[in-house]
């Protein structure tokens, strides 16, 4: 894309009331821009991440079976009563309809997929099964400081599994663990991110999260290095802070945000709606449930605050919005012109993906601009590249640039 | 995707206060579900369409220079009074955060987009620009009867234009009527579909509409088959009906759904927000505005309503789930079963999209169920068919079928 044609700019400051990292990265260098507190509008250069990040999750779910759906944000008060939720749970926007229907935009979507699965089973010849979204939750949160990390709208992929009984829920259940690891590797926040124990989940006294060292975290975690374990401050409930495994108190303190977590819920949902099977001797039984989030928009805003220096973003290439920022220094140089679309031209052909920036402005700029944005790789295209038939290319998180031929650059550059 | 995998599965009969033929079939064959009036999940099935007419979209707009962002759903009071529409926009869904903060629910996005785009703009340099987002909007309906024809809950394309005059204005209104015919085409309701005069925009009298027939839609238009254009009723204001261009009298009543609109919006937006741009000469201007909606939910329904018979859904092929349902009868003949396998893995590898339907059902059901689903191109394979070393062909809108010989049935099906 030709950064003379986008319509966003970096930005040399922003409104003081936003303190994290990831938010004040993401503003300056157009990314995203701040609608209301804990609300975001993703600009051309952050939708194409999040949907990098979307896809990236998308294909890991797929590969353990789940399928994919779009549930409703606006949801009916009903299925909340049922499960009792509706009092109960404090982040719920709730809204009213010309007929004083009542509503509550959905935070989470169990409410609406129990029903929805609850149409289609009847026998334990239809369990097990997976269903899952990538979709916009809202939640009416009292403090939304940390930029992305929590939003009052965020985009969330969530699952949900279905099972005959408790042990084939405990299989799922470590699988998706293991496939969480695999998604937070692709994401490269998997160093920063730790199985956590946390409270919760119906079947068994603790839970799992994905916790991500942040500054700008909220919850705080007790890391045990030799188990590569850690643990929210609520699971000691007040005892003594030691590792579940190995006993250790040698753990380390660390804000942290919850990346993803991981539930189990047994009938805590499906006894509320009746949902039952009958099972091979014919009898009801109630379906087993599991509950799996991983936050896409939280996750952009985990990998910024894991990945910057003082200059700005170092984006992962899996996740950068292009692979190459290419600049030409010195535009009204024809011949420096030509040179340079001709290479922007090439590399789109062979599928390297460019952020062209072919606008009227100064190396200062250009080159700070570079690094705020944060593409893996910049490449220099000036009259001193030219006169020896070269690119100056540098990697955004090494400090040393080269120079490399012309006609060997775009070989280097093939994925 | 294998079928017997699929949670879903087609429904004998729906609550009967569903009367439109597009929520009927789609929730019949499975592609939604209805959570409340007006409120939907898109199934698996369901959501493949969606995201293909949601690309066609996205294609043809990125072609004509949108820029996609992602705006948020979930919108502050400040804006709607600053363009007086938050007392006057009937259709606003309104909600309290904890904090008393008042919000609406993003029903059309020129609040959120102006002060946006302002950001970044400050000389004629910097115009024009498309900005668009592919989004869920939300609609306080009184009436929600029409299926995903009118949801109280739905995705729209919505693209915002900004320009120096109103000469660029009209230039760019012009090339995004022409982009509307071509995706109108492309979704395979051009013929059905036509540009209607309607009133509304801010520098002409009359702005325009694209208006699908369909018996559950809720306008009334006329058409003029001679210039192939037609009027929305309320064109008329009670004068005498006749076509604005050739004068004739002889018109088509017709229902329809307004499946696109393109307006003029001028200042009408710009004003309120102080958004200027310094001109050529120096001179602070008002930018001018144009706005581009298409609603690729309400596409679906009106694609479903012009393309059904009394057996199910005719999906046109570059909207349809799959590219083929392959159904295997007498699937206990354990050969008659690996040579479907065979052939749905050598379909699939060739990039052929498949719906196999290897599920224990009968013939009847799964004929029916085909038929219902809508694929374009059903093949059967049977004890009968693989006597002939064959394989049954029909398309779902032909009512004759063939064998075709295993050996080419590939090569046929190779896009």
């Amino acid at each position: 894309m030709r950064q003379s044609l986008l319509f966003t700019k970096t930005l040399k400051e922003i409104s003081s009331d936003e303190i994290s990292i990831n938010a004040s990265l993401l503003r300056r260098a157009g990314f995203i821009d701040r609608l209301t507190a804990g609300v975001y509008t993703y600009l051309p250069l952050g939708l194409i991440v999040l949907n990098k990040i979307n896809n990236i999750i998308r294909e890991e779910i797929n590969q353990i079976g789940g399928q994919e759906v779009l549930m409703p944000g606006l949801t009916p008060k009903e299925p909340w009563e049922i499960t009792g939720r509706w009092e109960t749970e404090d982040a719920l926007f709730k809204l009213k309809g010309v007929d004083d229907k009542e509503y509550a935009l959905g935070a989470t979507h169990e409410e609406v997929v129990v029903p929805l699965v609850q149409n289609y089973v009847s026998s334990y010849k239809d369990l097990p099964l997976y269903v899952y979204q990538i979709q916009t939750k809202f939640r009416n949160e009292k403090r939304a400081k940390a930029g992305i990390l929590r939003g009052r709208e965020f985009v969330m992929k969530d699952l949900y599994s279905f099972h005959t009984d408790e042990a084939d829920l405990n299989k799922y259940y470590e699988i998706v663990k293991q496939t969480y690891i695999k998604i937070f590797e692709r994401l490269d926040i998997s160093k920063q991110t730790y199985l956590t124990f946390s409270l919760g989940g119906s079947f068994s006294k603790y839970s799992h999260e994905f916790q991500t060292i942040s500054e700008s975290g909220e919850d705080t975690i007790y890391i045990c290095h030799k188990c590569n374990l850690a643990f929210n401050e609520e699971v000691f409930e007040g005892g003594e802070k030691k590792c579940f495994d190995c006993g250790s108190t040698d753990l380390e303190i660390k804000k942290a945000i919850e990346t993803g977590n991981i539930f189990k819920l047994g009938t805590r949902y499906t006894l509320p709606f009746k949902f039952d099977y009958v099972d091979r001797a014919g009898k009801k039984q109630p379906v087993i449930m599991g509950c799996y989030g991983l936050g896409p928009t939280r996750s952009m805003g985990a990998i910024v605050e894991t990945h910057y220096d003082d200059k700005g973003i170092i984006w992962p290439a899996a996740v950068a919005p292009f692979d190459v920022h290419l600049l030409i220094l010195g535009k009204n140089n024809e011949s420096i012109a030509k040179k340079a679309e001709e290479l922007y031209n090439d590399l789109t052909q062979q599928g390297t993906t460019v952020l062209f920036d072919d606008r009227e402005e100064s190396a200062g700029i250009k080159l700070k601009d570079s690094d705020l944005i944060g593409l893996p790789i910049r490449l220099v295209i000036s009259e001193k590249t030219l006169a020896a038939d070269s690119v100056e290319m540098k990697y955004r998180n090494v400090d040393k640039f080269e120079l490399i031929k012309l006609k060997e650059i775009l070989k280097k550059l093939q994925k």
